[in-house]
């Protein structure tokens, strides 16, 4: 196992050790338990934002808890979903009378737990709503969107829902966007090498030496083509043609652009399939309003990339173009 | 080689071409070259800065050309320098009438290139100054601090004297920052895997599986020990020990700590690094300013990761937290 960590089964909470002591000044944590992420400096009034996850992930989650974007996150184990009591106690110190919105990727332990937190909150009067993030093309076929995976294009979800929050839109309004972008997003990913959970200590899958495999989830989901490693240029014909033809994107429409590294592959790789992404958007007549191009949704040192595309209308490009600023993402106004 | 690229001989012009489609709006290249990089919006009266380098290390070295930060930057094939030529359109496109200073690292072909294009400069009537960079520990002794190379720290001299230039500032006054930043900042970087030059194909070094290499240069030259993968903690303490003793930094001082992923090392060891430095240096009455942590200056996909500390005075740290804005890193006003 080639990693920089201590006793593997510590590596989650030293982890968070690090992050709260490099951004204590922005990042603090609920009810004591560094599990339970959540930002510093509240707004009230504000609709809250809460996201949660595994651990493997960085961004992904609590990344993206700061100024213009989410407001707690809960933390899980590696690959592992936080637990509700950990959701809740996000839930009770986000809440600033405005209710709260989770976003999160669809997972079946995430959305037991959120679901389960969402009870308790509502028992104690907190309104809350939920968002589940499936951008993943790869994860189930076009009419069962709802049974997809959610992976690097929940991005564009916390970016727009975050920045109408911090508008001081409503819970509802907060959802719809969130809703739409989710619904306008799609992602497809490949991966050229696996990862190993620490405590493990093994590759949890293999791909063979000189592979790939199209669609791979990101803790190493099967994807829907195995096979030899091809081209850049071949390998982002194939995985931005079912993106393209899914929602679909057309002639006219105006997008943003993710190009996301899985961990291990550098930005200079991630550069030249962007520019087969550009030449194909120019060719179909999709304009791009902007690039988003480095690591947003990790899988640790995984090898590979994911694609993301966002349609836009004004409403989310207005919030897209927001400026924004967590401890891992900042943004200035776009545009 | 697992690499998503196209052609191994194209890698750099396809990069090159994708960076200039996914930010046309912020950089543009002079002279009709897209190795010669630069800021699309130059301001007429401040002093220009550029750099150079081999190709390999995203975000270095072109990543920092924008706001607050670099106003050109010529670009080489992967681990090489770019041509004096080159550095010399450079140089003329981003002049603008205060004089230009060159920020770049100490490698043989670098300097050689840069010091025909200050002529060439000179020939021309523009007024050109330079600075080095020498922070790697790793890489000569104290006292020779000259024959040092540049590594992950040059991060610390570009925005230093960026901001310092952006607010105005003569040639003489941003080569007077730029200098002690450099002069103040000390790195030291750690390996635990090679990295391969796309048109070799394979490895230009080894590290056995398993193993790692302290000390070891952004291009795979050697370090001051080999041996076994250490616990986290045990590296940190191996890396810091040098930087600490060689400026030194004392307790009462205050710095800022550059965690660097080199490409392949995720953000969740970088975090579990940060841990420790942040214990070491609290024991040691070191106060930390602010904390970078993420790839600043890679190589490829190379596993390991570095740590560069900062010693700030008043003018330092004013310049340090001033805005940047650049396609590859953003940062609001600190503190």
């Amino acid at each position: 196992m080639r990693k920089i960590i201590n006793q593997p089964e510590a590596m989650v909470n030293e982890m968070l050790e690090g992050i709260l002591a490099a951004h204590s000044s922005e990042l603090t944590c609920a009810n004591d338990d560094q599990r339970c992420i959540v930002k510093k400096q509240l707004q009230p009034g504000k609709v809250g934002i809460a996201t949660g996850g595994g651990s493997g992930h960085l961004p992904l989650f609590l990344g993206y808890v700061g100024e213009g974007m989410l407001d707690g996150c809960s933390v899980g184990g590696v690959f592992q979903s936080p637990g509700a009591d950990q959701m809740f106690e996000v839930t009770k110190t986000i809440e600033q009378g405005a209710g709260v919105l989770y976003i999160y990727g669809n997972y079946s332990g995430d959305c037991m737990n959120f679901d389960m937190a969402a009870e308790m909150a509502d028992m104690e009067g907190i309104q809350v709503e939920q968002v589940i993030g499936t951008d993943d093309v790869a994860s189930g076929e076009k009419g069962k969107e709802d049974r997809r995976r959610g992976v690097a294009g929940i991005f564009f979800v916390y970016k727009t829902a975050g920045a109408c929050a911090a508008a001081g839109k409503s819970l509802a309004e907060v959802k719809a966007v969130a809703d739409k972008a989710n619904a306008n997003t799609r992602t497809m990913g490949v991966a050229l090498s696996p990862c190993t959970i620490p405590e493990a200590g093994k590759p949890t899958f293999t791909i063979a030496d000189g592979g790939m495999e199209i669609g791979m989830g990101i803790h190493g989901e099967p994807g829907v083509r195995k096979g030899q490693l091809q081209s850049a240029d071949a390998i982002v014909d194939e995985m931005l043609a079912p993106i393209l033809e899914d929602l679909p994107y057309e002639s006219g429409d105006e997008v943003a652009v993710l190009m996301n590294g899985l961990g291990a592959t550098p930005q200079e790789e991630l550069y030249v399939m962007y520019r087969r992404v550009h030449e194909i958007l120019k060719e179909r007549g999709i304009h791009v309003f902007h690039v988003y191009v480095g690591e947003f949704a990790t899988s640790m040192e995984m090898a590979g990339a994911s694609i993301s595309l966002l349609k836009l209308d004004e409403e989310l490009k207005l919030y897209l173009a927001r400026p924004a600023n967590t401890p891992f993402f900042s943004q200035v106004q776009l545009g």
